[in-house]
C-alpha cells in the first residue's frame, strides 16, 4: 500500500508579527515546512502533497529543490478544507498521513508506528497524554476504543479529566478520504470545515480509530508564536544533545550547544560550550571544538583540535592540525593534515599542504602554499586588484617574513625565503631570497610631536 | 492629587560583599536604584525622595543627572525611621509611594493599580501570594479586608497557613504619614521603627487598607546578596527576551540573550545566541545580529547582517550593510548602506561611504571613506603621531592595496589607487596610482637559518 | 590512626563509548579520578590506594605526578575483590575510606565527618535520601540502626518505599578489612565478590554501622555515560558559582560560568557571561571580565578590565590594565601596570612596561617593552627565522609607527621612534628616528582594471 503525506502548509502564523509564512520560520536554522518535508522523504512516500495558501510563492521558492507536489487552498476554510482541495490529485488507493507544516519535529518513528497501526484499521491518528490537558480536544474512550474527539468546551466536566489528547495527526486510507471528505460540513460556530470530523465518520462507519502516541511530547508542538517557537528550538537541540551524547560526544554543556543540520562524530569528540554546527559537518576521531566556535558544512579528521571562537565555513580540514583561537575558514580553505593556523588568520579558496603553518593576521586568499612552509605573522595574498581575483602559489617549504604583501598572479617556488616587510610582484625562485626593502635611514635626535600637557 | 515617590536607599548591603552601596549595584547594567528612579519617572511623580546612608556620596554622584531629592538618615534605625526623615521635605497634601532601592523591578503598570485603589482610601500595599511563605509578614484578612500583618515569627500556626505576604511596598496619603509617622514606636526586640506598623494605624484609624498584587513575582523581590541579584537578573532577562519575542523578534535562545538598556525593533529581526545589548539601541527590519555580537549604543538600518562576533559602540549602520564576523566598530563609525566590514576590521570615529568595502585586518580611524572605495587587506590608517590625532580622507571608488599604510594628515582623492605594501604620506591625487616600493631583490641559492636536528 | 583512602578506579565505563578509561574522563577540565585524589590528599590520607585495571597503563601516566599506590585488578570480580586485591599494601592498623573513582564530587567535608563518626565503631557510609529511590540499595534501619542493606531487586514492598540509599562510599578499620574481605562470597547471581556483603559481617559482629549524609546531593553522583557527565559538569560548576557569589563575586549569568581549576578573587570582582577560567588564577580586586573571556593560569591585578573575547593563557597583568576585545596574551606574557592592549593584538612571552600601549593588530613575540612605549598598528616583531627565535627590545616613550616589521635580534632605545611601515633591521639610537621607506611614486591617470559588466 503505497503511502502519500500531505502537509497542511497555508496558514499565515500572525501571532508570529512576521512578514515571513509561519512555515517558513526557522528551527534548527531549516523552516518549520523542511523538518516535515525531511521527514516525509524518510518515509519513502510516494508523494509529498503540501498545502499552500498564504505567502504561497515564498514557499514555493524555499522547497524547489523539492519534489513536491503543491496545492493552493485560496480560501482558508478549515483543516478539513484544507486537506478536500488535495482530493483532485490524491491516488485513490493508499493512505496518506496527514502532517501540519508548522509541527516540526514529528519524527519518522512515530509516523512509521501509527502508519503500521492505521493500515490494519484504514484510520489513526496521534494522540498525547498530557498532565493538564486544558483546552485540547478530549480523546474519549470505551473499553480503550476511541469513541469520539470531544473539544474542551463541549467536553462535559467528567471528559475535561481525560489526559488524552488530540495532536492532529492523522493517517487515513486514501479511499476514506475520497468518501468522508466531501461531506464534511462546516455547520459550526466557526463556520469552518474541521478534519476532526472525519473521526467520528470512520466510527460511525464501525471503523476502529487506531492511535499511537509519540516517544517524546515534544514532536507534537506546534508553532504559533516567537515564545513557542524558542521552546521548540530548545526541546530539539536538547534532543540532538542527548543523541551526540549517547554517540558518545563529549559535550561540556548540552544547554549551549546548537546543531543546525547534521553531525556525523567519530569516537572522543569533544565540544566546547556556545559551539554551533550548521549545515553538514563530519568531526573524526578525538577532535576538539574549542568554545563558541562555529562550524558550518565542514569536515574536520581525526586528532584536529580547534581552539576557541573559530569560525568556518565549507572548509576541509585534515588530520592533527591546529588552528585557531579566532581563525577564520571561508568556502574553500582545504587545510592538508598537521597545518597550523593560528590567531586572526583568514583563509579563503586556497589549499594548505602538509605541516605549514600561518600562525598570526594572515590573509590566504586563492592561494595554494605546498607542505612544510611557513607564512609569518601579517602576511596578506594580495589576491584582487579591484577587478579580478588572481592566485598565489606558494611552494613545499617556503618561508614568507612578516607584514609580507603576495602581489598576485604570482609564485614563490619552493624553499624560497620572502624577507620580512617585502611586497612581492615577481616570483621568486625556488631557494632564492626575495626581498623588497629600501636602506633603513636614521635621523638623531629627533624630537617627535609631544602633547601639550594640559 | 500630586504623587510623591519616597525610595528607601540607606541600606550598607553588607552580604554583598562589596565596597559600593548596595542601590548601586547593577541588574542589566543600571544600578538598582537607577531601576526604581526611572519608574519613579514614568508615574510623573512631583517629587522623588532618596533616602541615603551609607555610601551616600557616591550614590548621589550616580544620579546627578536626575531630579532627585536627597534625604539622608544619619542612623539605621528602622524603615518607619527612614520615612520618617523625610518628612520635613513631603508635601502635607498628595499622595505618597513607598518603594525600595533594592527591590528593582517594580512595575510602572502595578505602582499605577496600587495608585488608583489607594488613592480612594488613603493606604494600599502590595501584596504577593507565594506557595510557601515561610519566613515572610503574612496579611490576615477577615471577609477580604486587611486586618492585620503579622511577621512570621509572632504568627499563630493558622497565620502561617496564610500564603499572601507584606512586600514592603506602600502607597499612603502625605497627610498620613505626617499624621502616623511621628507616633511610631521603636518598643521592640530590635528597638527599630517599622514601616509596617502604619498600617496597624491605618485599621485602628479605621481606613481599609487597600492592596493589589504584581503581575509578576520578581517584581517585589529583593536583592540580598550575589546570589539574589544573579537570580533577579535571569528572571529580568527573561521578561525581557519575552516582551522582544511578543514583539516579533526571532530569538534563538532568550535565555542566552541580555538586553542592558532598551532595544527598538522593527519586523523580523533575527538575534542568535548569547547577544548583548547595551544602552540604547536600535534594529531595522530583517536586521540579523549573529552569535555572540555585543551591540551598545547604536543603530542598525534594515535588511544588514552582523556576523559573529562583532562588537559594536556608538556606531551607525545603514541598510543592506554586511559585518564581520570578528568586526569592532567604536565610536563616531558611521557606515551607510551596503557597507562591508569583514573580520578583524576596526572602525573608530570614521564615515564610510555608500557601498564601499574594508573586508580584512584593517583600521580605519579618524577617516571618510567615500562611496564605492575598496580598502584592501591590512590596510592601517596612521592616525596618531605619538601626541596629535590627524584625517584621512578616501574618496570615491578609491582602491588602496592590502598592507598600506595611510600616515595622516593625507588625501586620497576619488578613483585613486594605491598600490599594495605602500605607505602613503602624501596625497595622491584624482584618479592616479601612488606607489611606495622598492626593486625586488633576489639572491639565489640563499641558505636560510636550518633547525638543528635533535 | 592513620587515614588510608582506597580509590575504585578499575572500571572501563562502556557506555562513556570513548577510547579512554572512564577514571579519565575530565570534569571541569580534570579527569573523574583526578578530582578524588585531590579529596583525598587534603584529608593527609597516610597512602592513597588506587586499584586500576582497564587501561591502566593510561591512568597510571596520568597520576604520574601524585604520590598513589598502585594496586591492579587483573579480573573484573566486583567490588569487593577490587577492595581484595588492596590488602597486601593495606596497612594493619588505621582506618580506609573506600571511594570510587567515578563519584568526583565527594567532599572533603563529608568525608571527614564520616571518618569521626566511623572511627567510633570501627565501619560507617554514605547514604543519601532521595525523592525516589527506584533501584537503588536501601538503608534498613530499626530505631535508628542500620539493620542491613537491600538490594532494589530483593527488597519487599514495605522496604521499596525507604528512600535512604547506598552510595557506595564506605569508612571501614583496616582490622576490619584484613578480617572481611577474604570471607567475602561470589555465591551470587553476578557471580560477583560485593563489598555491601561487610555491612552484613558488621552487623553480624554486633558492631553499628555508622552514616552521614552528604550536604550536596551531587556529591555521591556517578559517571556512566555522557549524559551523566554532562548532568555533574552543570552541577558542579553550579555549585562553584554559587561559593563563588557567596564570597561577592558578580557573575552576571552563574549558569554561563565554568571554573576548570581554582580561582581566587578580591572584592568587586565582576565575570560577564560565558567566562571560562582554566587553571590556577586569581582576580585582583574591582576587575573586570568581559563576555566570552578564556582565561586560564594568569593572574590579573586589582583594577584591571578585560574586554569581552580575550584569551589569556600563563600571563601576568598589573593593575589598572586594559586588556581587549580580542586580546590574546600567550604564555609568558607579564604586562605591567596600566598597560593597553587593544584588538586583534598578540603578546606572547614578552614584557611590557608601565603604561605602554599596543591597541591594534599587533604581535608582539619575544619582546621586551619599556615604559610609557606606543606600539602603532599593525606592527610584528619578526622573531622568527625558520629556525631560531630572537628577541626584540624595545624601550621608555618609543614610539612604533604603524605597520613597521622589527626584525629581530633589534634594539629600539629609549625616545627613539620608528616611522610607519618600515621594516627595521637595525638597532634604532635613543631618541633617533628610523625609517625605511622609498620614494612615494604617482601615476597620473591610471587605468585600474574594470569589472567586466554582466
Amino acid at each position: 500500500m503505497s503511502t502519500s503525506v500531505i502537509i497542511l502548509a497555508a496558514g499565515k502564523g500572525t501571532r508570529m508579527r512576521s512578514s515571513l509564512p509561519k512555515v517558513l520560520q526557522p528551527l534548527a536554522g531549516c523552516p518549520l515546512l523542511g523538518h516535515v518535508i525531511e521527514t516525509a522523504k524518510k518515509l519513502d512516500a510516494k508523494n509529498i502533497i503540501t498545502i499552500y495558501g498564504h505567502g504561497g510563492d515564498l514557499v514555493q521558492q524555499a522547497f524547489t529543490h523539492e519534489n513536491v507536489q503543491w496545492v493552493e487552498q485560496t480560501e482558508q476554510l478549515g483543516t478539513g478544507h484544507a486537506v478536500k482541495v488535495t482530493l483532485p490529485v490524491l491516488p485513490k488507493n493508499g493512505i496518506s498521513l496527514i502532517l501540519s507544516g508548522d509541527v516540526p519535529c514529528i519524527t519518522q518513528e512515530t509516523l512509521e508506528k501509527l502508519l503500521n497501526v492505521s493500515r490494519e484499521t484504514g484510520i489513526g491518528l496521534v494522540t498525547l497524554t498530557l498532565p493538564d490537558a486544558t483546552g485540547y480536544g478530549r480523546i474519549v474512550r470505551e473499553n480503550g476504543k476511541i469513541q469520539a474527539i470531544v473539544e474542551h468546551k463541549d467536553a462535559s466536566s467528567e471528559q475535561h479529566k481525560i489526559k488524552e489528547i488530540n495532536t492532529g495527526i492523522y493517517c487515513v486510507s486514501n479511499a476514506k478520504l475520497h468518501e468522508w471528505l466531501p461531506r464534511l460540513s462546516n455547520n459550526n460556530a466557526q463556520g469552518e470545515y474541521y478534519l476532526t470530523d472525519i473521526v467520528a465518520m470512520a466510527i460511525a462507519d464501525g471503523l476502529e480509530v487506531a492511535s499511537v502516541e509519540p516517544l517524546m511530547p515534544f514532536e507534537v508542538e506546534g508553532v504559533n508564536d516567537r515564545l513557542q517557537l524558542a521552546a521548540l528550538e530548545r526541546e530539539y537541540q536538547a534532543d540532538q544533545a542527548k543523541k551526540l551524547m549517547q554517540q558518545g560526544v563529549h559535550l561540556i554543556d548540552p544547554t549551549r550547544f546548537d546543531l543546525r543540520g547534521s553531525l556525523k562524530v567519530g569516537q572522543d569528540v569533544r565540544i566546547d560550550i556556545n559551539v554551533i554546527i550548521e549545515g553538514d559537518c563530519e568531526l573524526g576521531n578525538n577532535v576538539e571544538i574549542g568554545a563558541g566556535c562555529i562550524i558550518k558544512n565542514t569536515k574536520i579528521a581525526s586528532g584536529t583540535k580547534v581552539q576557541p571562537y573559530s569560525v568556518f565555513d565549507n572548509a576541509v580540514v585534515g588530520e592533527d592540525a591546529q588552528i585557531g583561537p579566532f581563525a577564520r575558514l571561508r568556502p574553500g580553505a582545504k587545510l592538508a593534515a598537521e597545518v597550523h593556523i593560528g590567531n586572526f588568520v583568514e583563509v579563503k579558496n586556497s589549499s594548505i599542504g602538509l605541516g605549514s603553518k600561518a600562525n598570526h593576521f594572515t590573509y590566504l586568499g586563492d592561494a595554494e602554499v605546498g607542505a612544510g612552509s611557513n607564512i609569518g605573522a601579517g602576511t596578506i595574498t594580495c589576491n584582487y586588484d579591484g577587478a579580478n581575483k588572481f592566485k598565489t602559489i606558494i611552494g613545499d617549504n617556503a618561508f614568507i617574513g612578516s607584514n609580507s604583501s603576495l602581489v598576485a598572479p604570482v609564485h614563490i617556488a619552493n624553499g624560497a625565503t620572502v624577507g620580512a616587510g617585502s611586497t612581492i610582484t615577481q616570483d621568486v625562485a625556488e631557494n632564492s631570497l626575495a626581498v623588497e626593502r629600501s636602506k633603513q635611514f636614521a635621523k638623531e635626535n629627533y624630537q617627535r610631536p609631544q602633547k601639550i600637557k594640559k
